[in-house]
């Protein structure tokens, strides 16, 4: 497949297409896969997995600029390499720092294929085959999930996704809203853990509900939302006059990795009348696996659902979907508006099948192919195994941290979060307060240079009482023991550095 | 590269993904590239647009099902073929359906690139290239418009783009709402034409406005917003006690690819001080060409801008942006609610580079790359000839229009939409309101035949008082004066045959 060597100039499109395809697609096809290869076999860790430079820096190895004349072919072949290189690999061995992290290439591969195909999920008329594959995993989801008469969509993100539960809530209990926007006495309010990821801030900040109606509930050590503390706050709400009228419940919390109880949350929505979703983006993986379902008990009595397959399962980025239980119609009903040039009634299959009515967006990306692709390539064995390794390694690891001198959780291990801290030798005999005023300060330092060599990355961050500690998140399938004791022996090596320098 | 013999039977995830690898992301590569090289050069316009069949029957050809067990590579190739096959070729040069058609080859390989390096477009620390990608296409896409102080984002399709300009412009005129939520004494309105895109009435019902606080502006007789009607609708809502804030002007509606006069109604609103924005989505294409870019005029006068790049100009699906013009800051001030996990105040790089927080998502999709390369590709002079070559395409098609017997437009030619009907021969001796009721009842039919043939992809639709009629879209660069004929050549001849079938 090879060809076009680096002596040769060719501008793109003169008339030469399917020359530009041979040698400049097929060429980079060939590139791409060596790299998943590289990144695939290379379970060493060898090999950066940044390459960090300042943004000024990189804009003079950048050849940004756009010119009035085409770029010949090796200019754009020698961007993209310039491009991988200073790239974050996120499916290096030793990137930590996300929700997500390998890239499944059979993952990658259905992207590529929808790319080429290139339409968009409004209508059976010029989607055929992508909206009986989404509507066949959003039921495939929605059955592990217990949901009667299942209804849903993939969304432009997890925050998407989380929006769509709101909007749907909102619908259900303020229908006048879609028409007449808010009244004076709706009053609304929405419940979500301290603990619970931003979209709902932004989703109430978006349907001008404003921040304040957004009312953390406080949770319990382990970052679980409080059951108790979430019914004294719905009745608080009602006492002064507002309308509760949502709950979001996390499935994975974003930094702990908690995982609510849904069953006692739907005790409490089920006697208040309240919509419940659960935000399950990062740790709602586990109803992939029979022995990790357990986390997401009452699962099947909640209203609505949320799930990022981009993230544990390692689909390529944007891969979310949200899925809701005995509301069919709903989203139909509540975001419709039917126009006339997209959704005629008069066309050869049933009216059910044009989707794109149901989105808040318009043109809507193929995200469910690649899904359906890597989920048919991997079975659903594959996929549990696939979460249950990344639980297993997290495991590990929260067993090694326990055992290791200095270091500490923060938190029990619960979904594939591993927080903890190490404490350097010369701290150890310290107070409480002189170690977490050191911790807090020294956290950047470390990662900047476990970043400047390329080493790993991985997040620090501040949670309530706590001072700086490391969020490490485990994806990776390939993921080993032998990786355990080298992020652990990293840790100590840069932070022991870093204390001494002081 | 090839390998992988159709008997050959591989279980991909069992420690074999180098194999998995060559043996199908290569093969799969080979076959995407085969078929964009027969699409570009298949100029006769051979082969079929859609191969359609129900969803009853697709559903029988497609092996949805997922298994327990891993399929076979074999298995998911085969089902690709399948997609393949079913799938409509909206590169195909007979699609007229949507507002996009033939896909850039380059800007495919941009996408299979970012896929590939699977990040997200939060911060620098993940995403150094893209993060400095996005800004530069930004800057430059505001430099085109005259704008000044430019900040933007790229978007999860043009609804999105335009929902941020709603977002901004509220929190200029009502910032508490950000916090609080609407207060009563609020009574926001928004104006827009009545031939813009359902977008804003989409935004309204998202945003807690309600439907009925989108006020339908009156166009003149080529879909263009009447300015006078627009400063009418102002002074009538403001002496209901509504606050007016928000004007969407369009560059290339939907339907008739009608320019709004973009300084008149910054007369409007820069006199009420109101928002302008302009839902370029469609026709903002034109800002790419020097002969075009006066069908924008004023547009350096207005508040911000939505375009979709995977439109006119051909980047796959998704792949929209929203600039805005003097309001540096806001994107970050109107939605931010700076999440700690992320948004780190001590970095190795200024935190301005971190841009995640400006977004609506959370994890974000890279879509400025691809748009970046094709456009490095093409240069700037090959991105206004590709603009300018659908004009002309569209002004030879719209003059083959008015020559040809039966034929008429129902507006004139704008941006690349052309908007006619044929009336058959036995109907042309007929009273106008007979020919309206038949050509409207008839337009289903021969789209039907059409689509059953796979002959060609274009959409028929009613406007106001008119009843059924052509809305064909000219996107594909490829597209010549023989296409020209063969088109009309096929409208009459299925026409014909519809009526007569009566």
């Amino acid at each position: 497949m090879g060809g076009g060597g680096a002596g040769e100039v060719i501008v793109p499109y003169r008339d030469n297409m399917p020359e530009v395809l041979d040698k400049f697609a097929s060429r980079m096809a060939g590139v791409l896969i060596e790299h998943m290869k590289r990144t695939d076999t290379d379970k060493t860790g060898e090999g950066k997995v940044v390459e960090f430079v300042t943004p000024d820096e990189l804009r003079k190895k950048l050849e940004l600029n756009i010119e009035k004349d085409p770029a010949t072919l090796d200019t754009l072949f020698s961007d993209v390499q310039t491009t991988l290189k200073y790239s974050v690999n996120t499916s290096h061995i030793h990137f930590f720092n996300q929700l997500f992290a390998q890239v499944d290439a059979i993952g990658v591969v259905g992207e590529w294929i929808t790319s080429v195909i290139n339409t968009s999920m409004y209508t059976y008329e010029v989607a055929p085959v992508f909206i009986l594959v989404e509507e066949y995993v959003l039921q495939k989801v929605g059955g592990l999930l217990g949901y009667s008469n299942v209804d849903g969509i993939f969304a432009a993100g997890g925050s998407q996704a989380n929006l769509y539960a709101m909007l749907l809530a909102r619908h259900r209990f303020f229908p006048h809203v879609k028409k007449e926007g808010w009244r004076p006495e709706d009053r609304p309010v929405v419940m979500v853990s301290e603990h619970s990821h931003y979209s709902t801030l932004k989703g109430c900040i978006i349907m001008g509900l404003g921040t304040d109606r957004c009312i953390p509930v406080k949770c319990d050590e382990r970052g679980r939302m409080d059951p108790a503390a979430l019914e004294a706050k719905v009745n608080e709400c009602k006492e002064k006059g507002f309308h509760p009228f949502y709950v979001c419940g996390t499935a994975g919390t974003t930094v702990l990795g908690a995982y609510d109880d849904l069953n006692a949350l739907a005790d409490v929505c089920q006697k208040h009348k309240l919509w419940l979703h659960v935000d399950g983006a990062w740790g709602g993986a586990a109803i992939l696996s029979p022995a990790q379902r357990h986390h997401m008990k009452g699962i099947e009595r909640t209203d609505s659902f949320a799930w990022c397959a981009h993230k544990m399962t390692g689909a390529p980025l944007q891969c979310s979907l949200f899925v809701c239980n005995n509301a069919k119609g709903m989203l139909q009903e509540a975001n419709g508006t039917r126009a006339s040039y997209l959704f005629q009634p008069d066309k050869l299959y049933p009216m059910e099948y044009d989707t794109g009515d149901k989105s808040i967006q318009c043109g809507r990306k193929v995200d469910c192919f690649k899904l359906w692709l890597l989920w048919k390539a991997r079975g659903d064995a594959g996929m549990a195994s696939l979460v249950d390794k990344a639980f297993a390694s997290a495991q590990g690891l929260a067993a090694a941290v326990e055992r290791r001198e200095g270091f500490e959780m923060v938190a029990p291990q619960q979904c594939t979060n591993i927080c903890f801290r190490y404490v350097p030798k010369s701290l150890r005999d310290k107070p409480k307060e002189e170690q977490d005023a050191v911790l807090d300060k020294i956290a950047p330092k470390v990662k900047r240079d476990m970043q400047l060599d390329g080493s790993t990355l991985v997040g620090y961050q501040r949670l309530g009482n706590l001072t700086n500690f490391w969020r490490m998140i485990i994806v990776n399938p390939s993921f080993t023991d032998k990786d355990i004791q080298w992020f652990l022996d990293t840790i100590q090596t840069y932070s022991e550095r870093v204390v001494d320098e002081k």
